[in-house]
């Protein structure tokens, strides 16, 4: 099962802020044991949105968007989302019920701002947060799944949590495990991991990580990782080849 | 001008590494005076890689992409860039003797693998790497300019300054200011900063980054920022723009 994720946001296109929230979701999507083949960065803009969407969807059986979801101008996600694919978005009873409780509790009215953020396509799941006052929205389309959260760390977080249940399922599993080295270089390596992915080919996928020179020694990590429906069989494919790593590796120093 | 960055490494789309990457460039773009539209994040996959690059070119003067420029077996970055172009890769020999130096003072011969990274299309540029050994690729594209970076963060931040020349020379200017609230929630500001966006239409940019919420009062940074020819233009309009939120952000607490 493939997914997308899409990040909403000029501020990650300018590099205000780094897009961790991208990190979090591909970590969580591939411990599900989904296959993340692409992240569309756009900015604030409808018609960027709907492109991002478009094309996600063409290509993955989930999506899953971060930011755009809070009480300003510029969060427009839901709205650009629901114009692209002629939605309707309708005012959902239980989320402004929500609204009303959470901002009635510190004595604020439910401005229009504010009631833009229950305004949903109509068969859509509000998906709880219980961290900040936008709720997820997750929905089908086309037979695909759609989750929708915002840009805040710790929302987006706790509404992935809540969703688990909506996008998972999948009985697919994942599993990596990673070696340490020091003092081979990654070119030097290079021909003995190509040698071994043709080995195990189909089976494992093995990637180094050079992580620079100290005192005079290359490090590296080997990260070799394995996706499927046999979780035994995975986790034994990926011990098979990270010992072969251990036994061999040594011998590639100075090549 | 437009930009559009591209990370080609599955290892961002696993969540392994957060996209830093990413943020160097998009900062160092944008205070070129580049707007940055897009970030497509992509596979190790020549495929996945020519549609970066296909798409990025459809909507962007400059495409700057980083990852996918080493030694080992998924390091095809260039090849696949230029397959999906048509273009032939010849050895360029001063990138070969660069290599033949770097290795050879370690007394490592240049093998089948270390010499991919001297394969350049025939008219690109090889952009002088000072910390690694793989350089980074020029080249001009249909009148568009395409810069290939490593992914390995001090590569591709030496290269990218060492390239600067060859992606810079436009009269556009960038410039920012943040200003910091407590107290003040964004959904009761939001109405305010609409209003804000009316008055300097066109000229500025404002956008809020809600910091969570501490000792029960929320936290808000309020940036305001403009691109254009007239740098002391946009100082004053950002600087205007910014003296309006000091003055009147107080009367939006509690709305």
């Amino acid at each position: 099962m493939k997914a997308v994720i899409i990040t909403v946001g000029n501020e990650i296109l300018k590099g205000r802020t780094v897009n961790t929230n991208t990190a979090y979701i591909g970590s969580f999507l591939t411990h599900m044991g989904y296959d993340v083949v692409r992240n569309l960065v756009v900015k604030d803009d409808p018609e960027e949105i709907g492109w991002a969407f478009e094309t996600a969807l063409s290509v993955s059986e989930l999506v899953v968007s971060s930011g755009g979801l809070g009480p300003t101008f510029d969060d427009m996600t839901v709205s650009s989302f629901a114009k692209h694919f002629n939605i309707d978005l309708v005012l959902n009873q239980e989320v402004l019920s929500i609204l009303r409780e959470k901002y009635g509790l510190q004595g604020l009215p439910v401005t229009p701002e504010r009631q833009k953020m229950a305004m949903l396509p109509g068969d859509a799941v509000a998906v709880r947060n219980d961290v900040g006052s936008a709720p997820g929205v997750f929905m089908r389309l086309n037979g695909k799944r759609v989750l929708i959260l915002p840009g805040v760390p710790s929302e987006m977080k706790d509404i992935l949590s809540n969703a688990s249940f909506l996008i998972g399922g999948e009985n697919s599993f994942y599993y990596d495990e990673t070696i340490h080295l020091e003092g081979v270089m990654e070119s030097s390596l290079a021909p003995f991991i190509t040698e071994l992915m043709k080995k195990y080919s189909g089976k494992v996928y093995i990637k180094s990580h050079p992580l620079g020179i100290e005192n005079n020694s290359p490090r590296l990590d080997v990260e070799v990782y394995a996706t499927g429906t046999d979780r035994e069989k995975l986790e034994g494919d990926v011990r098979a080849v990270i010992e072969e790593i251990r036994e061999n590796w040594k011998g590639r120093i100075g090549k």
